[in-house]
């Protein structure tokens, strides 16, 4: 990974990607006590970061291989990112999901193109070995979800935004909090900053009992969660960091920050009212870190990353009627 | 009003009010059978369009006039756009309130710095008459919601950012739906279109019983609403047209559509699950006009300005409950 692949990223996604806006308010800032600043990745297409990589990663393969199609493994941003990125160039997509994901999300991938086969996670049925067959009978290319260059490169292209944004805003220096599952979109950006934003730093956050990122970087190696990847926040809960993003995190990221349920939930219902954003519970963990760690930084800037905000609408309920009020 | 003065109020809004973004889903033209772009104006500093022509009305008062302060009566979104606009530029501002206005509306505006007089709407006390005094004791200059040259001014910047942000997408005629109340956003945004995009044209869209604009463009003269402005979609029941803001509508606008309440509601809904925006109400009204009242339309791109999201949690909880599944 270089920063030069970042930047061929973000010309291919020229005129696709959305150049989504840095937001903030008054009135997060005084809960923050700093100012804080939005990066609302929740208004890219397919409504999260995950667009970027997926058409980072599709073109970016040569057109022979491109045109025999696709396949990804996911249950539900990287399937509509990449789903909509093959779509719009024409080419063939298959997603393997597990059938007891969201109706909604299996609903949407199949309503951007995509051919989806589900499989049955509970009864021990191995997508692995579902995917080989795609890729055996219709030599079909695997876009991986985080631990890929071109999809690094892609979720980069949001960093490169990030400088560009807070420069014209006169901001130089900041911590730049990263929703971190995989490592995909935190090693992409802290990439891109140590190119264009050499005063800024990387924090990785993530949920409770998810924290294999901020622990790997406490302890110099890669390490794992326990048990099932079951849980609020369920865009960002991974097994380990990558193989390819653990190093470029390890290099370029201060320590990790770990947010609680609770406090995902308090700042979907602060981005709902003060920000007039739709969150969903792991996008919401970099702006949950933001607002509720204050002692965890040193600067008057944080930038919160907003990655994503696919809710199911009983989860959005539960954070307003838990913490709409209090806004 | 000319053009002259809205390019002079976008001149001095660089740099402080947001080019919000122009957003759409291909979930949302399948259901309009054509293309839907959304001009996010809740994504606007204090959540609503209102900040524009807050921001352009206090910065064209001379600097001895200025210092004097501003006032404002209002229950909701202009509040808060001229009490930032005053804060930013250090104008002592009055913003006088009805005391049963949401409580959340009244702590908002009282944190962005105005001092707020409270009076009783119910028992007949007048706004006019404390309004007067404030300005004979404190000489205080009013500035009206919407039928104010500089604030049709500021509130026409939006539509001179829709002409060019549609321009680079390849978009040069539309019609272009304005939730329309007292009219000063209808018209400001026909005259930059008038100027900038003469191919596209403006439709107000009015809730049932409240659509004094759309009988006064078909009559030819100002009609008015019967009864108190009580309604779910509170930020655009205002009882006539403007004396200044409806000879520009009659002059430029098509005519006016009417949305039903429940539209606004599943507009609203829609807006949060593919597009991610918060609106309140009457700030869907125009999304609700462009999905659900296809037949009231022949070209093949719509444009819909979101014009506020600040809406109580129980509201937008509502909206979630009767069509978030819907999604």
């Amino acid at each position: 990974m270089n920063i030069e692949r970042i930047r061929a990223a973000a010309t291919r996604l020229a005129g696709h990607a959305r150049q989504t806006p840095l937001l903030g308010s008054p009135f997060l800032d005084e809960i923050a006590g700093r100012r804080v600043l939005v990066k609302a990745e929740c208004l890219q297409h397919t409504g999260s970061f995950k667009y970027r990589g997926g058409r980072a990663a599709v073109s970016a393969l040569g057109s022979e291989v491109r045109a025999r199609g696709v396949l990804a493994f996911s249950s539900g941003n990287h399937a509509q990112g990449v789903a909509l990125a093959a779509r719009e160039m024409g080419v063939p997509c298959v997603i393997i999901m597990p059938m007891d994901a969201p109706a909604l999300k299996i609903a949407n991938t199949r309503a951007l193109g995509a051919e989806v086969i589900l499989y049955d996670r509970a009864g021990g049925e191995s997508r692995e070995a579902l995917g080989e067959a795609v890729r055996t009978e219709r030599g079909m290319t695997l876009i991986k979800p985080y631990d890929e260059p071109e999809v690094i490169a892609g979720q980069g292209t949001t960093g490169l935004e990030i400088a560009a944004q807070a420069a014209t805003m006169g901001i130089r220096a900041a911590e730049v909090l990263a929703c971190c599952g995989g490592g995909g979109l935190t090693s992409g950006i802290a990439m891109a900053l140590e190119a264009d934003a050499p005063e800024m730093r990387v924090r990785p956050v993530e949920p409770e009992g998810f924290d294999d990122v901020a622990r790997s970087l406490k302890s110099g190696q890669i390490e794992s969660n326990e048990g099932p990847a079951k849980g609020l926040c369920d865009a960002i809960l991974t097994p380990a960091p990558g193989e390819i993003t653990f190093p470029i995190m390890q290099r370029l990221c201060a320590p990790g920050i770990v947010v609680s349920d609770d406090e995902c939930l308090r700042a979907m219902a602060l981005a709902w009212g003060r920000l007039k954003l739709v969150v969903e519970p792991g996008g919401a963990a970099a702006l949950a870190g933001a607002l509720f760690h204050n002692d965890s930084f040193e600067g008057d800037t944080v930038i919160a990353t907003i990655s994503g905000g696919n809710v199911d609408a009983d989860v959005f309920q539960t954070a307003l009627t838990r913490f709409g009020t209090l806004v």
